[in-house]
């Protein structure tokens, strides 16, 4: 646990949701931070621990309605994680108030008003989307450390682009007919309660959803275009998994002539030589258990020579590497620290 | 329960395997047929409900090991369920002692000799396999009443081809580019005590496996390949998936030229129209549950309009459809029977 | 399928809960009813097939609103499957339009008024109490025919009772603490759309809730009373389990003096001799799985030597012989049919 | 990560089962140790990363074969985590090479030869029994800085003995009766490769086993024979549950006279008022998510009013406080250092 006197002072905007959750997870024993506000609208009043007995004895904090201006003047920094719709004002005005905000919404990742509306509707603080820092660490490093506001990416995005940039970067695949197929958690869809998403529904089942309308594809479109181009799509198609935790990514490309294996080995190891959180696990694809409970995406490719897909791989936790563990990547590149700060975990197998 | 003077004989040989033990519990209830043998290498002696205590006071048969003479002595008809290797000397004996066989093993589907020892090794019976019929109820129909051998499909197969077949014989597919992201439950793999199928290593977990390498692409190539030519190669990648029964395909096509989901839902309407096994969603895709227990295949087809890509998802019970059910339906279309008879369940849900 | 000329003609009234879709999915196959009218209050209006895909291609039918005279109008009998306090006077209204009523919910259950009020508040019909037969079918047979309204009974109770009563009633166990552990599957709460029901919750998890208050406690009592006494209390204590159905009760009892396992052994199977759902076991305890899918109760019992505690395991499918089927076998005795028709169904396994 | 200079040099022999992964996990990030030989007689000459891919990146060893002496030679103390009846003559080897050891198989658990010799057969090492101190660390902290050999408890033990101890030792509760309903997820029998712990045996079902059999009830019954006396006998039923990790113990007692649960309530918070892994939740009984993935235990207290009846829950993580964490507390213990050292994690929830 941090010294007082060091650590910067944290809030959770969104506690008791599964990402807010994950993030007092790994910010409980962050050593240079101390969480000081955690905030729940449904059970402001109560002491943290009634909501998430995972933290009894642990870490004594009640929780509050979010005020934003409560919390910044409290706070070095704040990491909002609401359901959509709900955070653009409080984003604002923590941001406003001089307070600096890691968003796990989805609110400020489409940098283009106009497309932001196509997909989500009207956006309640649009100037703000010209500063927000898209926050997939590995990619936007040198913009974090001057960032107010970082938009941290979507979860399939995060597990779909830290497989392919390496390689439409260097123009090694075709830029036409990539597949996306991702499966995910539960968890992926936050604590929302619909019968969708019951024990009794969900499990021992499989189903594709949103085929062609999920907002992440224009998410994933927009970090692909500077390289494939403005006409740029992907086929995207998520399913939803029978398991709490976890995206699984299967990426169907077309390597460009001349292109094989050795090639994407040499794109994958060159640009990801020095990071701490990718793990290159070659023609062996990762399994979801891999990273169960980490900040780590670990990325596979294999060909298939007959038919010439080279398919790829790609792990991650979405509450980890697609959320929380993300947003603490982002703010250590932000404050200057070491990346892996209280990221140190190893998966919980089995 | 049959009367015992009109109904035929059969045996299940490997009744105590997951397919076996599906086939019991079809059979059992099954208006014409009388189970007479039930197989079990390594619990012969044993009373059945010791080792399959659903049959407990409800079928009582003493498992006895796989003798083809004896079997065949006292049956009209076997289904064969052994583990892949273990099944070709034992189906032939069958064959010649004038016992008609249906086979769920793999080792007859392959029709071409130097295929199936490429893909399986040395066949032991090749001269079966130009007499064996390829099983896949639906276009397999007119050869069945003659058929002394039939050889079940696998079940990432039938999934596939059920959704393929009607695009493809009309030509509205492209023939290059196919992708078959498959994902199975662990039964599809048989009752095989290995660690990586422990509960421990499946659950909350997902994988990628043999890309490019599983033994179902040929067997889905060669039946596509009359429709798409000779040089046909989809790309197909199964996944582990933490259920107990039931496959998801999700298939990417390219439709030709002019072709929309109005063409598609044409083919399948007008291909499936007397079909009772096929259940066609259309734009709504089918979940693994809504078919488990059954002998169903449910298809859906989707238009992806901005990558043009059409994504169809077809799910199936790999113990139903994919194993004991069509074995069940091609014996109801050999003896001339309803398909339906004995199969009609409603899927067990939730 | 019946012949509409011969069958009765029934409704299922909440069709789209767990219950409702279990009575479905039964009825739909049994050869002496016909399913005329199924009510879904949020689902009005609907096809059937829309809300359970499971009948998609089997069933024909239209949700409606329940209005108790329609249904009475059109229906020789009906199940009614409604939230508990939602049916008490709709089932009041069927029972005097002169429709014969299976319920699974709780409002009949209890015969004392006041010990209903106690447990579960005032009675909208108590009127109806006397009348109304409490359905464990196999200790309720004789006055089944004559009934106009049965009461079926609670998941639990079926599982612990059916365990309990041969014993109780030759006396041969202290009556005194007597402990009932009891697991239990999600869809024993039905379809409740409640955060603790969520996959994320449930999934890799085990609780025990409601101990020494749970509203099936004193149902167990009223049944055990007459055997017991009036001083009779059972220690119960329900944990909710990561699957979907299935109910195993472990039962603490202590033999009387002089009474061994092979007392008990006698009591179970002459009380059960000719019983066909219920499953003896003896000293290899039942699984879960043995009975999913149909209406059984399998039993079996062990000593422990040293601390001489009796320790007895029953399993049903809580969907089962805990509601749907159960209700069933009821209707058939009721008609004078074989309590089998269409309850025939072995354990889909695995 | 340690420095080197201060960190002592510790083995895990026997780090690609269950348990040994679990210690590796928390050992690769304790402060005062360094691993410096990881054992494993099937892997023996694999990397460590290429058996537990969720050190890739992480801890770069290999895997050996055991070899005490080398093992003694290297390290100051070594966590033995091997298959029952395959550690005997090892640990022995290992202590009389003057390397400490804690054990966590159940070798060195029950003092007494003769029944050591009733439950597991005979003793390869009983010279070695006496010296053994059973690690239960809240009640054995005063001998385990001068142990050689500690014999970490079993995981229903662990989970039983903490809940009943304080009440025992108080003499709260009748002496007879004490029943022990316990439910522990598929890691608790290790990676065994067996049938039933297949996925598909285990996934949505429950069992109970060994009834009034198991070797766990004689271990739980040395260690409350000085407060319950000679005769002492639990009725202890273990249950298999379809998770991976966790156990939940129902623990039924007898309040003596003039006993309620203020008194218990006192008796706990006396007891564990200054323990770290200790969580009491009184009359909200635990879950087992509350728990999973550390060293807690947390345990709840309610009294059933009509039955009299007063029922403890108990739950711990059977690789944390059951198994690995219980293993590293007790090293830190031995070793004189603050217990939590390596052990403050947060449950991984959901």
């Amino acid at each position: 646990m941090p010294d007082s006197t060091d650590a910067i002072r944290v809030a959770v905007v969104g506690a008791t949701g599964y990402a807010g959750a994950e993030l007092v997870r790994y910010l409980a024993r962050h050593p240079k931070v101390r969480i000081v506000a955690v905030t729940s609208e449904q059970s402001a009043g109560k002491r943290l621990a009634e909501v998430l007995p995972a933290t009894r004895g642990k870490l004594d904090l009640e929780l509050e309605a979010f005020d934003p201006k409560a919390v910044a003047a409290r706070c070095d920094l704040a990491f909002t994680a609401l359901p959509h719709g709900a955070s653009t004002v409080g984003v604002a005005a923590l941001v406003e108030s001089g307070c600096r905000v890691v968003d796990i919404g989805s609110e400020f990742r489409l940098r283009d008003p106009a497309e932001h509306e196509r997909v989500y509707g009207t956006h309640a603080a649009p100037h703000l989307l010209e500063q927000a820092v898209y926050g997939l660490t590995e990619y936007s490093r040198d913009a974090l450390p001057d960032a107010r506001l970082i938009a941290n990416p979507g979860c399939y995005p995060t597990s779909a682009l830290l497989a392919l940039l390496p390689l439409v970067e260097r123009g090694l695949v075709e830029s036409q007919g990539i597949v996306i197929d991702a499966k995910s958690g539960v968890t992926g869809a936050g604590r929302t309660v619909a019968a969708e998403y019951l024990f009794a529904e969900v499990d021992d089942n499989l189903k594709a959803y949103k085929i062609g309308k999920h907002r992440h594809a224009p998410e994933i479109e927009q970090q692909l275009r500077p390289s494939l181009g403005e006409g740029c799509a992907v086929t995207f198609v998520p399913h939803l998994l029978p398991i709490r935790r976890g995206i699984l990514s299967t990426i169907y490309v077309r390597p460009r002539v001349g292109v094989d294996m050795d090639t994407f080995a040499d794109a994958f190891r060159e640009r990801y030589a020095n990071e701490r959180f990718i793990v290159l696990t070659a023609n062996r694809p990762p399994e979801i258990r891999d990273v169960v409970g980490t900040n780590d995406c670990a990325i596979g490719w294999t060909l298939d020579e007959k038919s010439r897909h080279a398919v790829l791989v790609s792990v991650i936790d979405n509450l980890g590497k697609g959320a929380a563990g993300q947003a603490i990547q982002n703010m250590n590149a932000m404050m200057g620290w070491l990346e892996t700060e209280g990221l140190d975990h190893l998966a919980v197998v089995p």
